[in-house]
């Protein structure tokens, strides 16, 4: 059963630094596309021009934001991307698939920064439901660490706020999708990203069709 | 009782544009320091880098945010603020005096560009207890709209995304803060904003007073 009452389809790609989401993304919308299928893609933190001025202080400013606030400001672009694209989208009937939304919050401040301390998860947890936009489906694309790391590594380029950190940290962001996916097994599709492009792109694209399938029966 | 557990006190001075906070609160901290109180004064949205960062979006952007991402951007830079500079200076002892907070999201986000409408006003209380730090005791510089705005146009300098909006705005602004006043008589005190400066600031420097021996009792 769909999560969201609107016409369209809300997918979410979630996965730690170096899983593939962004090679993944563009194959998986271009194929959808060239099959005459509405797509909307989009990406967080961003999506609105309000969203991406507070991506920018996010990811690449050098303010330091208690963990609070950094969270809060996640979610205030969150809100934004869903009141002025993400629902729109939805209620023109567009399969909307957007790079990261909420389960990174979990996984990243939650867990990255949080450490996995409770009043922290709670923090979120609050945020969450008032915010809402819950998606009908997340692929979680998984991938060990060091896997992850030297894929990240080969890449180069600009590294962000959350990229540059230690792997200890990207340790605990992956242990922060396990427990999110454990907790919400209906709606999280775990992806085995250690396989190769083409496997884990038959795989997507299978499960967004299965997707379809479902909402048309 | 203090509000707070800390050795401090914490003060907010509140009210629409026009109504003298500015001068008002730099003669009172001058007054306090001569004195030898410990002040330490500050102003929202800002008062951290990240808060003044999220302060720049906020009042001199371009970008549009819906109300609700408005509103939690807003939450978002007083969670840091409290966080990395109010706690930390009630902590040491200080007299804290904000120029804004809680009681103006309240009055601009909820009465002025919410029109007061009960999701709005539930949205900002949701967030409010999340964040916390509610003051000792707020002054609430109250002038009628008609004044406010002859005293804006002498001022003249750079106007920001809320002094420019319509006096039926800045009306609603000022009932939003009645009707906080009338919630909350224990904490808010109303000032006369139309007697001379001398005159509200006697009263403003009466009312510190009045805290201080309110505590040491």
């Amino acid at each position: 059963m769909p999560r969201n009452k609107q016409a369209g389809l809300f997918i979410t790609l979630e996965g730690g630094e170096g899983a593939g989401k962004t090679t993944q993304l563009a194959r998986l919308v271009g194929r959808l596309e060239s099959e005459g299928l509405p797509v909307y893609r989009t990406r967080e933190p961003g999506g609105t021009p309000a969203a991406e001025a507070l991506r920018k202080l996010l990811l690449f400013g050098d303010e330091h934001f208690c963990w609070q606030a950094e969270i809060m400001t996640h979610m205030a672009a969150r809100a934004d991307h869903l009141a002025q694209a993400i629902q729109p989208a939805l209620e023109e009937g567009k399969i909307v698939i957007c790079d990261r939304f909420h389960d990174s919050t979990w996984a990243y401040q939650g867990y990255g920064i949080g450490e996995g301390r409770r009043e922290v998860l709670d923090y979120i947890s609050s945020l969450r439901r008032l915010v809402g936009g819950e998606p009908d489906v997340t692929f979680w694309l998984d991938l060990p660490c060091e896997r992850a790391r030297q894929r990240v590594a080969q890449r180069g380029g600009k590294v962000d706020r959350y990229e540059g950190q230690k792997m200890q940290f990207h340790q605990r962001v992956r242990e922060g999708f396990w427990k999110m996916a454990e907790c919400d097994p209906d709606r999280i599709v775990r992806v085995d990203a250690s396989q190769s492009v083409e496997e884990v792109q038959e795989h997507l694209y299978r499960l967004v069709h299965q997707q379809l399938a479902g909402r048309a029966a």
